[in-house]
C-alpha cells in the first residue's frame, strides 16, 4: 500500500467514526421539538439499521466535495448523515421478505430479521423521514435556500425518478432480459442517482457556482459509473464472507449486469478509463483534487 | 341537512376535487429536473395509492387554515397535495400483509394486492420521497424559510417521533394492553400529528405570528383527537360497505381505544365537548372562523 493510500484510507475511517458519532447522537432516546415520543423498538430497530460500522463513502464524497471548495466541515457532516440515513433505508427496504429476502447484511442480522418484517418497513419509512428532518433543522448550518436545494436534490435522486424507481426496475429486470441500455439507466437510478447527489451536495454546502455544481455532478456520475461495475465484480468474484452478505446472487437470478453482458476483461478496462475520465474533469484544479482522484481510485479498485 | 352545511359539503367537495388534480398533473410520466426516469409500474402503484377519490381531509385542513390567515390558496394546495402523499403512504404500507394485511381500501384492491408486495413497498416509499420533493420544488411559490420550516415540521411529524412512531406503538398494542395514557399517546402519534401539522401548515404557509401558529397547532390537537374519537366509533358501528373497508377489526384483535375503555356514551359526550373547545379557540376571531367550527363539528360528527 502506498503512503498516499494509506493515509485516503486513515482519512476515510476518521470520516466514517464522525458519521457514526453524527448518527449515534441523532438516534438518541431524546425527543426533539415537535416530537411526542420515540418509541423504544422502532429507534433500536433504526439504530440497527443504520449504525453498522459502514464505509460511509457516501457522507465521505459529501465532506470532501464539500471540503473541495471550502464548506463548512460540521454542515457537510450532518448532510452525509442524511443522505446515510436514506442509504440505510433502501438496505432495509431491499432486504425485506417481498423484495431481496437477505437474512444477513454487513455479517448481522437483517433488521426484519432482528426486530420482525413490520418494525423493518416502518424503521426504514422513519430513517427515510429522518433525513430531511437532519436537513432542515437549525443544528445544520445552512441557509434557508441551501436546504430547500439539498431537500429538493436529495427527493429526485431518491424517488421515483431515482434510487426508488431503480429498485423498480431491478424487480421487472427479474423477470425480463433488459438490455445494455436498460442497465445503464437501471444503474444510473438505482445505485447512481445517490451518489451523484453526494458529490453535488459538496458543491451546494460550499455555495458554489452553477458551473462548480455541474462539474461536481458529472465527478460524481463518472464514480457511480465505476462504484456500480466494481459492484457487479465483486458479486462476481469475491466471496460472502469478504463482503458480509450473500454473493453471486445477480448471477443466480439470470440477473442481467454489464459484466455478466460484456465479460470481465471489458469491465477491468472500462474501470480504468472511468478513472481517467474522473481525473481528467478535475485536472484543472491541480492538487487540490488528489483526494478526489484517491477516491475514485479507491471506488474502481475495492475489494469488498 | 342545513344551508350551512351543505355549503360545507360543497366546499370540502371542490377541494377534494383540486388536490386529486393537482396529485394527477404531479404523479405523470413526465419526468423532472434530476429525475433519470418514471418507471411506469412503479407510477401506476403510485398513483393507485394516492389518486383514489378520497375526502383529503387533511390537504382541505391545510387550505383552510391558511385561507384563514390570507395565506396563497395555491401553495396551500401544493403543501395540502404533500401532506397527502405522506397520509396516502402511510395506509400503503400499513395494508402491507406484515402490517394490517388488508385486502381492500375505499372498496378497491389495495396497492399490494393490485400491484404486488414489492411495488407496494416501493410506492409508498416513492410517496413519502415526493412529499418532500413537493414542498421544495419551485412551483411551491413560498420562501426558503417557509419551505424549510414545512419540510421541518413534516418530518417530525411523521417520522418516528410521530406517525410512523404511533405505527410502531400500534403494532405493540396487539401483544400488550396499553391503559388510557398510553392509547392518548398512540393516537396523537398515529392520527393526531398529521392533522396537526395540516392546522399549523396553515399559519406557516400564510406568514402567521408564532400566537397564531400555537393557536392553529392547538386547534389541530382538538380537531385530531375529535378525528380519532369518531374514527373508534365507527369502527364500532359502522359496516364495512360504508366504510369501504374492513370494519370491527379494532375490536376483533381485542385492540384497546378509548371507546373500548370508556363507553360509547362517554366518548359522544367527549365528541361534543371537544366541539366545543374547537370553537372556544377561536372564538375572538368571530365569523371569520365559521368553516374552521364546520369542520370540527363535520369530523366530529362523519359516518365514514
Amino acid at each position: 500500500m502506498s503512503e498516499n493510500s494509506a493515509s485516503f484510507e486513515a482519512r476515510l475511517k476518521a470520516s466514517a467514526a464522525a458519521v457514526e458519532t453524527c448518527l449515534a447522537g441523532i438516534l438518541t432516546d431524546r425527543t426533539q421539538a415537535d416530537e411526542i415520543a420515540r418509541p423504544a423498538p422502532l429507534l433500536s430497530a433504526m439504530r440497527h439499521g443504520v449504525l453498522n460500522g459502514g464505509k460511509r463513502l457516501r457522507p465521505f464524497l459529501v465532506m470532501e466535495s464539500a471540503a473541495f471548495f471550502g464548506g463548512d466541515r460540521q454542515a457537510a457532516l450532518r448532510i452525509g448523515a442524511a443522505l446515510e440515513c436514506v442509504h440505510s433505508y433502501s438496505l432495509v427496504h431491499d432486504d425485506l421478505p417481498a423484495m431481496d429476502d437477505d437474512d444477513l447484511r454487513r455479517g448481522q442480522p437483517t433488521v426484519h430479521i432482528a426486530y420482525g418484517e413490520a418494525n423493518a418497513i416502518l424503521a426504514g419509512d422513519s430513517l427515510l423521514t429522518l433525513a430531511f428532518d437532519i436537513i432542515a433543522a437549525p443544528e445544520t448550518n445552512l441557509t434557508d435556500r441551501q436546504k430547500t436545494e439539498l431537500v429538493l436534490t436529495l427527493a429526485r435522486a431518491s424517488g421515483i425518478g431515482g434510487m426508488a424507481g431503480g429498485q423498480a426496475l431491478d424487480l421487472a429486470a427479474e423477470t425480463s432480459a433488459p438490455d445494455e441500455a436498460a442497465i445503464v439507466t437501471l444503474q444510473a437510478m438505482k445505485t447512481g442517482a445517490l451518489i451523484r447527489f453526494a458529490c453535488e451536495a459538496g458543491a451546494i454546502i460550499a455555495g458554489s457556482s452553477a458551473d462548480e455544481r455541474r462539474l461536481m455532478r458529472s465527478y460524481g456520475e463518472t464514480i457511480g459509473l465505476a462504484f456500480q461495475l466494481a459492484d457487479d465484480l465483486l458479486d462476481l468474484t469475491a466471496d460472502a464472507k469478504t463482503m458480509g452478505k450473500a454473493t453471486g446472487k445477480d448471477a443466480a437470478r439470470g440477473k442481467g449486469t454489464l459484466v455478466s453482458l460484456r465479460g470481465q476483461d471489458w469491465a477491468e478496462t472500462r474501470l480504468a478509463t472511468l478513472v481517467e475520465e474522473a481525473a481528467a474533469l478535475l485536472e484543472p484544479f491541480g492538487a487540490r483534487a488528489d483526494i478526489l482522484n484517491e477516491t475514485a481510485r479507491f471506488i474502481a479498485n475495492r475489494s469488498h
